[in-house]
C-alpha cells in the first residue's frame, strides 16, 4: 500500500494505521447508534461505517484521533468505502504520529521561504519592495504552514506557500517572454495575493473559515494590510493604490469577489497566473487517478467536467 | 423663467444669466471652429453650439464661466437645445455668482449636520459611536459638500449629506416598524455607506473619478478607514468586522461591486434603504418634468423604463 | 417547553402534545413499514419516524391527528429528529385542540380587518377606494385566513391579512417621508397586490396550489378581479388601468413573474415594500433559533446565505 | 418601378408618387431649418432630406401627404438615402390615394375572414367555440385591419388576421401528423392569442403603443376579455381557465413577458407556431432584398443575424 | 397487464416477466448486500430490491437476463417500487427473448427506410441528392436501429429513424404552407442532422457515450463526414458548405453546442422542427401516464415543468 | 516623425506619405460631395475629410493608394483627426510602396519558420508530428502572411504566425514548470489551433471573413483539414481524435464558439496559452499609446475597460 489508501480498488483488503478526520454519530434505521468516520491518510480520504457503536467507542473514535484500520475497500453507489472489520486507537508502541497522514507541500517550508527570499531580493521598487517584505514577516509563521484554501486546489499543509512558490515561478518565465511587465508589481502581487487567508481561514489543519473571514473575505483583509503597512512603513507613493488594486481585483470578475476589474496590465496577468497554477494543480491531482483511455472524476471547480486521459499516455 | 432653463418648451425665447459647464471645440463640415457649450442653473443643463467660433470667443467661453445669452429653445431629434442668438461674458456690474447656477441640496449644511448628530447622539453602542463620530468628523467638510454621484441620483452639492439625513429619517421609522433592527448598526451603516465618495470623487463641483477612485471604489476606501480608525480609536470588538461588513456589502450583489452578500440582517435592510432613497429621488425629478396622461423620458438607472404619470395626477 | 418544539436542543426530553402534519408510510430495509411523521406545534415542525408500525398504527397516526409524545432530541445529520419512546393519540379527556398547534398571526383578525379599513377609509379618490373595498369585501372571510404563501414568509395562518397590515404602516411611514407619492394607489396597491392568493392557494392549513392558481397566479386572477370589479361597480376610468398595472407589476422583474415592470412611481415603491416586509419576516424568524455569535441555517429564498448574529447581540 | 421603393440601387434616378410616413424638422449646422421626411410605398421606406426648408414647405410637406418626387437613389453609410431634386404635394388630378402606399396583407380580408369562420365551425367543444366566436365578434373589425405588430413581422395593414390565417394552416398541418392534439385548444390559442393588440396598439396604420397597450399588454388584456365573454355566456367550465392559460403562457418564458410558462400540452405548441411564421415572415421579407451568394442585413429579432442566401438559390 | 409494467398503481399485484435492465449490489445497514434492479418491459422501467442477496443471486441477476418477477407494486417517495416476493431467471421453456420486452420504434425498420429513400428521391440538386444518399448508405444499418438519444426523447430502438421519418413529414408540410422553402435543403438537414449519433453513440441498446462522441460530438462528426463525402464523390458546389453550416447550426444557439447561429433559412427552420418532434415525443410520453385532471411528473428537458391534462380531455 | 501618424497631438503639423485604407463618398449638408479618408501608416490609422470633393479628386483618392498630404492634427470629440491642407497622390518619384506603409510582424517569416520548424522537430509522437507537419506544409504561405484576426489582437500581416511563435515560447516555459503536460500535444495544438483561418479571411491586408468563414468558421475547417489529414497519412491512432478535440475546444466555452469545452488537460492549457498571449497584444499594444498617470482608451475585447498606467512606470 506504498500509494495509500484512494488508490486501492474495491475488493482489495485494507490493514493499516489511518487518521480520523471526521467522526459524526447518527441513529441508523434499527434505532442504534453507529458512526459515519472519515479516515485519511496523505493520500486522501475515505468513508467508513462503524456499525452499533457503544458510547465507549463513541468516546474512543474522535476526529484527529489515529486508528489501526483492518477491513476491505467496497464499492459503494460508483464511490469506495471502506468496510471496517476490526478497529483499535493507535497506542505509543505504535509510533505513528499525525504529521505522517496529513497531505502536505512536496517542497520544504525552509526551500520555500528561501525562494520567495530571493525574489523579494530582486525587487527594484523600493516601496513595494518594503510593503511585501513587512506583509510576508508579520504572517510568516502561518503563511508557511496554511493551505491555499478548504477545497478545490492546494487544500494541504503549506498549500498556500507551495502555491505562491510555483506562481512565481510561471510569473518569471512569462515576464521574460513579455518584457513589458513591472517585475515587482507582479512579483509582489503573487506573494500578497492570498495571503489575507491566514486571517480568513482557522488553520492547517481541519481548516474552516472564521468568522472575519466570512464576513470580510481575505481580498479586502489584505488590502487593508496593505494599508496599514504603508501607514506603519510612512510610504506614500502611488504604489500603495496601485498593490491595493492588484490584491483587490485578482479574482478578475465582480461575480468571483473582486469589487473591481483588473484595470492595470499586471493585475490582469496576476489573475491568469493564478488561474493557471491552481488548474494545473486540481487536473494532475485528477488525472493521477485516471487510467489511459478513461475519464476522471467529475471535478467541480472546472465547471464538472470529467477529463480524458488519451490512451497513448501512460 | 422662475424654474430654469430646464423647464422652457422649443418656440419660447431665452434672456438671462447661465453657467458654462463645458466647452468642447470642433470643427464644422466648412472647415471652421465651433462650440459646443453645455449651459446650467439649478434646474438642469442645456446644450447649445456657438457657430464660427473666432479664437477669441473659444478663449472667452470656457468651463465655469457666466455668461448673458438671448436666443430660443429648438427641438433637435426630440431633445431641447438652445439657439444663441447673442452671448456675452457677465461682469462685476451684472452681480452673478457661480452658486446661483448649480443645484444642491434642498436643506441648508447645518441643518442637515445637527440633524446627523442627532442620530449619532442617539446611539448606544459606544465603540459604534466612537467610530462613526471619528470619521464623520475627519472628513466633515467634503461630506458636506459633496454629491452622492456623478450622474443617476443625488448629483448635486450636497447631495451626499442629503441622501443621508434621507436615509436616516426613512432607517428610523423602519426600525420604528421592525424593533428587532439594531438602530446603531443602521445609523452608523447609513452616515458611513458612502463616505468613501469623498475620496472617490474629485469634488462638488465637474465630479469626476480619482484614480484611487477608480482603482479601489469607495467602499473599499471606507472599509480601509474604519479598520484605521478602530487602530487609531484603540477598539477592537466584533463591532469594527461587523461595520466593515455592513459597508462591505451595501450595494447587495457581486455584480454590483459589494465582494461579500450582506451577511447581517441590517446590512440586507441598509441596502434596502440606499435603494429606495436612490430610486424615489431619481422618479420624482424625472416625473417633476411629466405631464399627466404621459411617459417620462428613460430613466437609465431604472432599466431605461418610461414611467407613465397618471392623468388623475396633477 | 415554553418555546415550542423547533427551540429544543439535541439530548433535550420531550413529554408533550403535538399535531401530526403529514405521514408517509415507507419500507424499510428489513422489509418492515414505517412512518415518517411531520409533528407540529406553534413553533415549527419536527421529523420523527415510528419503526415497525402495525397497520392499526399507520391507520391511527394520519395528517391532522393530535398525539401525545415522549421521546429524546437527536440531531441527524444537522437537523433534529424526534426519537419516538412513547406515543398515542389524544382523546377528548386531553383537551387539545388543532388550532393550539398552527402558528398564526400574532395580532387578532378583527384588529387587523379594523387597521385595513381604516386606510381604506381615508383614501381620497372614489375609484380606487371603491374598488379596493368592492375586492376586499368580496373575498373578506379566506383574505383574514389565509397565508400569504405556502414557504418562505408569512406561511401561517392569517398570514396574508398581518403582512398587507405591516406593508400599510411601512407603506404610511414611506410616504410620509416622501409626500409625491400617491397614498390612495400606495394602500389600493398594498391591500390587493397578494389578494389573489385566495384563489391561487387551496386553504388556510396543509396549503397547496389549487389548478387556477398553477395556470394563472395570483397576480393574472387579481388584475381580472380589478377589471370584473369596475364592470360591476360601472367605474371606467383611467384608474382601473393604473390599478391593475400595479397589480400586475409588484414582482418587479419578468422573471419573477410580472409581465410588465413598473412604470408608475406607486409600482415601483409598492415592490420594495413587499420586499422589505417579506424579507424582515424571513430574518427575524431565522435570526430567532441563531445564538449570538453564530451563523443561521441558510435561508432559501435569500440566495441561500446564512446569516450571521453578532456576539454583542443578546 | 413595378417593385417599389426599396428595390432599387444607388445611382438610379427616381420620378414617381411617394407617401410621407413621418417629418421631422431640425436646425442645419449652418443655422438653417431642413425636413427629414421618411417616403413609404408599399415596398417599403427611404428617408431623405429637404434643405433649407421654408416655413410653407414645412407646412406642406407633414406625415400622411402624397407627394410627386424627382431624384436620385445615394447610399449613405450603408442604407439608401433618396437625394430629393424635385418634390410636390399631389393634387386631386393625380389620382393617388393612402391604400396605394401602404403595404397590406396578400389576401382579402373578406377571404381571411372565411377561413377563420371554418376553422371556428369546425371546433367540437362548445365552450370553448362559444367563447372564440364571441371574442372575434366582439373585435372584428380592428381585428381584420390591424398589423400583428409595429415592427420586426407582420407589420402592415391586416397583418394580424394574415398571421392568424398563416398560423391556423401550419396548426392543422401539425394536428395531422400529431394526433394526440386538442384541435380546439390549438384553434381557439391561435385565434385569440394576439387578439388583444386591438386594444394595445392605436390602429392600423402609424402604429403605437396605446397607454392600456403600455400598462397591461395584449396578453393581461385578453386574458381579462376571456374572463369576461365567460362571464356574459355563462359559461364556468375548465375550459375558460385554460383558454387564459393558452394565451397568457403563449410567448414561452418569463422574460419574453408571459408570466407563466406552458403547462399544457397545446401551449407549448402554439408558443412554437406563432413562432415559426413570425421568423418565416421575416425572413422571406429580409431574402426578399437579398442577392444569391450575399448576405442580407442583419434581422432585429433574430438576434441581429445576417443570413445568407446560397449562391445555387435564384 | 396489457399496457406494462409502468402503467400499475401501488398495490397492484405484479407476475409476469422482465428483463433486468442494470444490476447494483450495495451493503445495506446491516452489513449484508442487496441488489437494485431496474427491470424494465416494453413500457418503461421500475426499480425493485433483492435484500440479503447471496453470492449466487449476484451472479444470477445481471443486466440483461430475463427472469420471471412476482410481488407487489409499493409507493416510496412518490415513485413507484416493485417489492419482490419471488424471482427466477427465465429458461428455454418460457420462451421469451429480448426483443419482448426493449420498447422500439412504432413502425417498421423497412418502412421507415423506404419513406426516407422516396425523400431523397424527391430531390432536385443532384449536389445534395447524391451526398445524402451516400452517407446514408454508409449508416444504413445502425442509422436504422439506433435511439435518437440516450435520453429524454426516442431514447428507443429505431428512434433515430424514428425521428427523421417524422420530422420528414413535418417539413414537407412547413414547405407546403411556405413555398419559399429550398425543399433539397430540408430535407438533407433532416436526414443528415442526427445521423452523427451513429458514431457518438455506443448502439441500439444500454445506450453510452463512444469517447469519439464525448470528445467531438455528433455534429461535428457528421459534418467531417459530409467533407468526406464530398471529396470521395468529387463534388465541389457550394452546397457542400450549406450542408455542413446547416447539420452545424442545428441546434440553434452556442450554449446548445451549434458553434454558428443558422445564418440560411432553411437552418433556422430546421432547428424548429427537431425542437417540435423531439418535444411532442416527451409530452406524449409524459401525458399518456397523466390522470385527466392532474399535473405529470416533472418534464426535465422541459424546464423541469409539470404539465396539466385538463379534466375535459379523455 | 519616427513613431507615425497615431503617435501626433492635436496642433502638430504633418507633412508625410500615407497609404489611403479606405474613402467613403458622402454628401455633405450643404449638398456637396465629400470624401471620408482613412489614412495608415505602420503605426495605426487616422481619419480626415476631402470637402468639395471634385468626381477627379473621388477616382484619385481610392483604397490602397498612397499620397503626400500636409495638414494638421485635430481633435474632435475626443479622437485625432488630420485636417488636410495638401494632397496629391503619389508618383514613381517619390519612390514609396505599400508595404512601406502596412504593419506586419516584428520577425522575420522565415525566422518564424525556422522556429515553427524547430518545435515539430522536437515532437516525440509520430503521427502527431506527422499531421503537424503536414497541414503546415499544405497552408504554409497563407499561413506566413496571415494575420490572426480582423481586429482585437495581432491584426496586422504575419500577426498569425507571430502569434504562433509567441505561444509555442510561452507553451515551453510552461511545460518546463509543470512536467505532466504533453508537449507534442501542447506544440500541435499551438500550430495548428488558428490555422483554420488562412481559409475563415480574405487575405493578410484588407482582411474581411469568406463564406466558407462565415458559414463554418476556423474552428471547423481545421477539424475537418485534421481527419482529412489522417486519411492521407493513413493515420488511425486516436491522436487524431484528440488533437481535433483540441482544436475543437480551444476557445474554452459553448459561447465563445466550442462546441465542446476542453475534457483533456492540454486542452485547457492551450486556451490559456492562447488567453494570454492575446491579451499580452492588446494590452501592450493599448498601454504603448497612454501616458504614465493616465488611463488607457477603452478595450473592446478586454470588457471595454480603461487601463491605467502607474505614474511610476515610465
Amino acid at each position: 500500500m506504498t500509494q495509500g489508501i484512494t488508490f486501492l480498488d474495491a475488493g482489495q483488503a485494507v490493514d493499516c494505521f489511518l487518521l480520523i478526520k471526521t467522526a459524526t454519530k447518527s441513529i441508523a434505521v434499527n434505532g442504534k447508534p453507529y458512526l459515519t468516520l472519515i479516515f485519511q491518510d496523505k493520500s486522501g480520504e475515505i468513508e467508513a461505517k462503524l456499525w452499533d457503536a457503544s458510547d465507549g467507542e463513541v468516546q474512543k473514535y474522535q476526529a484527529e484521533t489515529i486508528v489501526k484500520v483492518s477491513g476491505e475497500i467496497q464499492n459503494y453507489r460508483g464511490r469506495n468505502q471502506l468496510k471496517i472489520k476490526q478497529i483499535r486507537p493507535s497506542t505509543e508502541q505504535d509510533a505513528v504520529q499525525i504529521q505522517d497522514f496529513v497531505q502536505s507541500a512536496p517542497l520544504e517550508k525552509t526551500e520555500m521561504a528561501d525562494t520567495i527570499t530571493q525574489f523579494i531580493f530582486e525587487m527594484k521598487n523600493p516601496n513595494i519592495q518594503r510593503i511585501t517584505r513587512h506583509l510576508l514577516k508579520k504572517y510568516h509563521q502561518p503563511f508557511l504552514e496554511f493551505p491555499a484554501a478548504t477545497k478545490n486546489h492546494h487544500e494541504f499543509v503549506s498549500g498556500l506557500a507551495y502555491h505562491v512558490v510555483s506562481m512565481l515561478k510561471l510569473a518569471k518565465a512569462i515576464a521574460d517572454l513579455y518584457p513589458s511587465l513591472d517585475r515587482d508589481l507582479l512579483y509582489a502581487g503573487v506573494i500578497l495575493h492570498d495571503l489575507g487567508k491566514v486571517i480568513e481561514l482557522s488553520g492547517p489543519i481541519s481548516t474552516t473559515y472564521t468568522v472575519e473571514g466570512n464576513l470580510l473575505g481575505h481580498i479586502t483583509i489584505m488590502v487593508n494590510e496593505i494599508g496599514k503597512a504603508a501607514d506603519e512603513l510612512q510610504i506614500q507613493g502611488e504604489e500603495v493604490t496601485v498593490l491595493q488594486h492588484i490584491i483587490l481585483s485578482h479574482h478578475g470578475k465582480l461575480e468571483w469577489g473582486s469589487p473591481k476589474l483588473p484595470l492595470i496590465k499586471e493585475a490582469e496577468i496576476l489573475h491568469y497566473i493564478d488561474n493557471i497554477d491552481a488548474k494545473m494543480n486540481m487536473l494532475d491531482r485528477t488525472l493521477e487517478r485516471t487510467k489511459p483511455g478513461e475519464f476522471s472524476e467529475k471535478v467541480f471547480a472546472l465547471d464538472h467536467r470529467s477529463f480524458y486521459k488519451p490512451s497513448f499516455h501512460k
